[in-house]
């Protein structure tokens, strides 16, 4: 997979990409990146990327031109037909489904904009996907870039080693993660659960899955929604909401 | 506002923090943070900081006490009582709400993991929130963090300009943006509405605030459930939604 990212602030991807799996994985040519300043490819000669919007008010707006040409000028040389996807935060909400799907894909360009709106010709009629990591305000596209590269790479085919890929992850069994313990069995009188020491597999299965339901459940009751449980599951959340009732 | 953020990978925050706002805010002490690898806090002979999980099963688990003893030499040497934050897919949804909440604290602890579940008895009894950015799997707590400190430190007094606090936030007014338009007024063909080049102050609010009703009705349909929305309101989204079907 080949990713370009468009940004005005290229600088602040480095520890995030010379680190931990995604260096690995670079390192290893499971991907490749690109970081692109698109202000370079502005036409402006004082090198501006933005301008006032039309009808007024406060704030600036990214110009279509320098993000148009940037982006055809990466697609002309890569020969390929990218993703092009918007960080924005009117976008669609980022989960693990459209990392997933995102993670097929062999070429992606992600466009971040910082503090600026975009022009909307941009939206309309150059992006393929607007994503958004989640209701919240950040200065500029570059940490939902980072998010949507680091969460898209580890699932690349030979990325993660055992260690890496296990615990189970969270949204990928559709249930929260049950409670984990290690050593000490004693940690200032705070103990772990016998079970878990009892060497009983069928017994410390039972427990985990009681417990992955059971955090669910008071805590994203949603999640729920959408899964389809066996008779035995059902059985262990009646006990959950008898317990919470 | 004082940050300190518990991590085995310091080095990963250089690029975002170092840059745009956060470099701003913290040149002209807005705020302050410290990068802690909890590493080296740990007791074992051999500088690790996990361990097998009881019960059995993949994967590594966060051992208690490098963790407990990094968050609490903090504590004493800052000498306040800290929101103590746990970044982790089980979480609460992080949003613009909890970031105004937290940028009236004085002092956040942020703990990263990477890889590796946390024990329970760090969830339990040492952490005062659980915060997930997501639903989706990334590498470690980094990112997240990241997000966090963003988030907050841009909702600081005096951290924004006039420039980079507008335009208004998606979140805070609670509807999605209304789309944006700036020079050249025609680009390829693509055309900015005419009624932003009216002049008509009136005219042009009205169609921004139907724009953003309509963009937030048609993709994030939820957001509106919150909204008090004023008569007027309601009768453009009836338009909206008439458009709709």
């Amino acid at each position: 997979m080949h990713i370009d990212i468009l940004t005005l602030f290229p600088e602040m991807f480095s520890g995030v990409f010379n680190n931990s799996i995604l260096k690995k994985a670079h390192d290893n040519e499971k991907y490749s990146y690109n970081l692109v300043n698109f202000r370079e490819y502005t036409e402006n000669k004082h090198k501006k990327v933005d301008d006032y919007p039309y009808g007024g008010g406060a704030g600036m707006v990214l110009t279509p031109q320098p993000v148009f040409d940037a982006v055809e000028a990466i697609t002309k040389k890569e020969n390929t037909k990218p993703r092009i996807i918007l960080m924005c935060p009117q976008g669609q909400a980022y989960n693990q489904k459209k990392a997933e799907e995102l993670a097929n894909e062999e070429h992606l360009i992600i466009i971040c904009g910082h503090y600026e709106g975009y022009d909307e010709r941009i939206r309309e009629h150059l992006v393929t996907d607007e994503i958004s990591i989640g209701d919240y305000v950040l200065t500029g596209g570059e940490l939902g870039a980072m998010v949507v590269v680091d969460s898209v790479v580890r699932l690349l085919p030979n990325v993660l080693g055992n260690e890496e890929s296990a615990p189970k992850d969270s949204f990928s069994t559709g249930l929260l993660e049950h409670p984990h313990y290690t050593r000490p069995a004693d940690f200032r009188g705070m103990k772990v659960p016998d079970v878990l020491m009892s060497g009983d597999h069928a017994k410390i299965e039972n427990w985990r899955r009681t417990e992955s339901l059971k955090r669910t459940y008071m805590r994203r009751k949603e999640l729920l929604e959408d899964l389809e449980l066996s008779v035995e599951d059902r059985r262990r959340l009646q006990e959950v909401s008898k317990q919470d009732s």
